[in-house]
């Protein structure tokens, strides 16, 4: 095992104490992490609620945008954590506010999930397109007449997980993208994405192929973008270092983590497993746990 | 310019009949070379008569499966050139070829062309998928039951261009594959295709995606996979170093006949550029026109 990599469930309790001292703000992934599915994982809720009655400042911050904030918060509550609307972070919010900053006027040329668009929309951004399958063609000259059928008020493309993304819109995503005024924003850009029995193509495969044909580079909503963390420190002030990153997977957690400085913990109830830590020195987590309901009976009680 | 690189419309007499007496088989690529869609290049049709005419051996080699061989054939014969049905080579002909080797006993799911489905049902290979669009899924849940909905009496996966392929249909090649015994053929593995106005993403781009995913690795049917080569044995014995490839592509034509010991002609009519050839030295051409019609005042008249 790789030096410095510690399990946090060994901890005495003076080095708990001095874990506990050393972060003031807990930035926690979700599904892997607190639940899987719709399974809450033992003992983990109990540990967040624990962070903030021990006055830690947390924020959930999943990569996941098919639900909605206010969907997030139905599980939250039924699972009996204690946090607040606005501690829920997911890319869809961190898009929004950039194409905000970015003024855009135009319209967002979508490849996305309903829930995504109904938060786009609910902040006055109009969406081009709709959520679901595109027109289907019967040929190569249908392919390419439909391609070039561009809505001109486009000022922006958003891929994120769209269940029905297909070769047109992938085409139109990259002739939008032509226009070097054409925002471009990516939200999770996972490759492999664990979906309870099965393994999917993650939008991150989808992004990468309409950035290569476009030769734009999309900005980063979701893990592991810098991005999330400009966006959490409008909300609360962050000191990276003093600040504590958990997360199930090496490369958006982690990752994420590397990118702003914070402190890492992995749990290995979800996508990475502790062998995978060999295979990326850089996002060496410091600790890990096998979940995050170990921590349960190392925490001061109030 | 790197060296032995040689313009061949410069030849004289003398190094005109050593590159002549130098091969007795041509493959030729079409589309870039020999026409322009649906345009023919100047020149180029008469070089291929000539060459047939000089006793040479020579076969159509595209990579364009979006038309069947009686669709090219058509072509063919309006331009005027002299070649049979049997001197063109598509990869559908060559995924048919590995298919019926293969012994496959049960269905293709494909994603591909009309074309390329007619020419393979023709082959008395039954395809399990049609060439329309997939159902489309109105949420997450749709799309899982949807990919799991895989017909059991698949055996193949074929991939090319399609016009309709999305993520449900390549979900579904990646679980079929999931089986080891499922055989797994691309066509033509192009990351970018030009198609007169618009560069449109290849069908080599939705083929890694499948290959990332399932772990597996497709066997090429199209150019430059080596099958092509074996394909045209069968037909007419070919001594790789008496072979010229003809091509405006590095990356297709040049590396097929880098990696069978080809002759190699690069054409300037299509795809890649004179300073594309720096930035690949194993593929540097051993010679280059500006197009194929520029050889045709050099080559002896019958």
């Amino acid at each position: 095992m790789a030096h410095n990599l510690r399990d946090i469930s060994s901890f005495n309790e003076e080095e708990m104490d001095a874990f506990l001292a050393s972060f003031d703000t807990v930035l926690t992934d979700c599904d892997g992490v607190l639940w899987i599915g719709n399974t809450p994982l033992e003992g983990s809720v109990q540990v967040i609620n624990r962070f903030k009655e021990l006055g830690k400042k947390v924020f959930l911050v999943s990569n996941n945008c098919i639900s909605t904030v206010n969907q997030y918060m139905r599980k939250i509550k039924k699972f009996g954590l204690h946090v607040t609307e606005d501690e829920v972070i997911i890319p869809t919010l961190v898009a929004i506010s950039y194409l905000k900053e970015q003024n855009l006027k135009k319209k967002a040329y979508i490849l996305s999930s309903s829930a995504m668009k109904e938060m786009l929309e609910s902040s006055d951004i109009i969406c081009s397109s709709d959520v679901g399958p595109d027109h289907a063609v019967k040929n190569v000259e249908e392919f390419k007449a439909e391609i070039q059928n561009l809505d001109q008020e486009v000022g922006a493309v958003v891929v994120d997980f769209d269940a029905n993304i297909n070769y047109i819109k992938m085409m139109k995503a990259v002739l939008h993208l032509r226009d070097p005024q054409c925002l471009f924003v990516a939200g999770a850009t996972d490759v492999f994405v664990p979906a309870e029995d099965v393994t999917v193509i993650g939008p991150g495969c989808f992004i990468s192929t309409i950035e290569m044909l476009s030769g734009r580079k999309a900005v980063v909503a979701g893990k592991p973008g810098s991005l999330i963390k400009d966006f959490i420190s409008k909300r609360h002030p962050l000191n990276p270092e003093r600040t504590l990153m958990i997360g199930d997977s090496i490369s958006t957690d982690m990752q994420l983590a590397t990118n702003c400085g914070f402190q890492k913990l992995l749990v290995l109830s979800g996508f990475s497993a502790l062998e995978d830590t060999k295979e990326d020195s850089t996002n060496l987590p410091h600790y890990y746990a096998k979940t995050l309901g170990h921590l349960l009976p190392l925490l001061p009680s109030i």
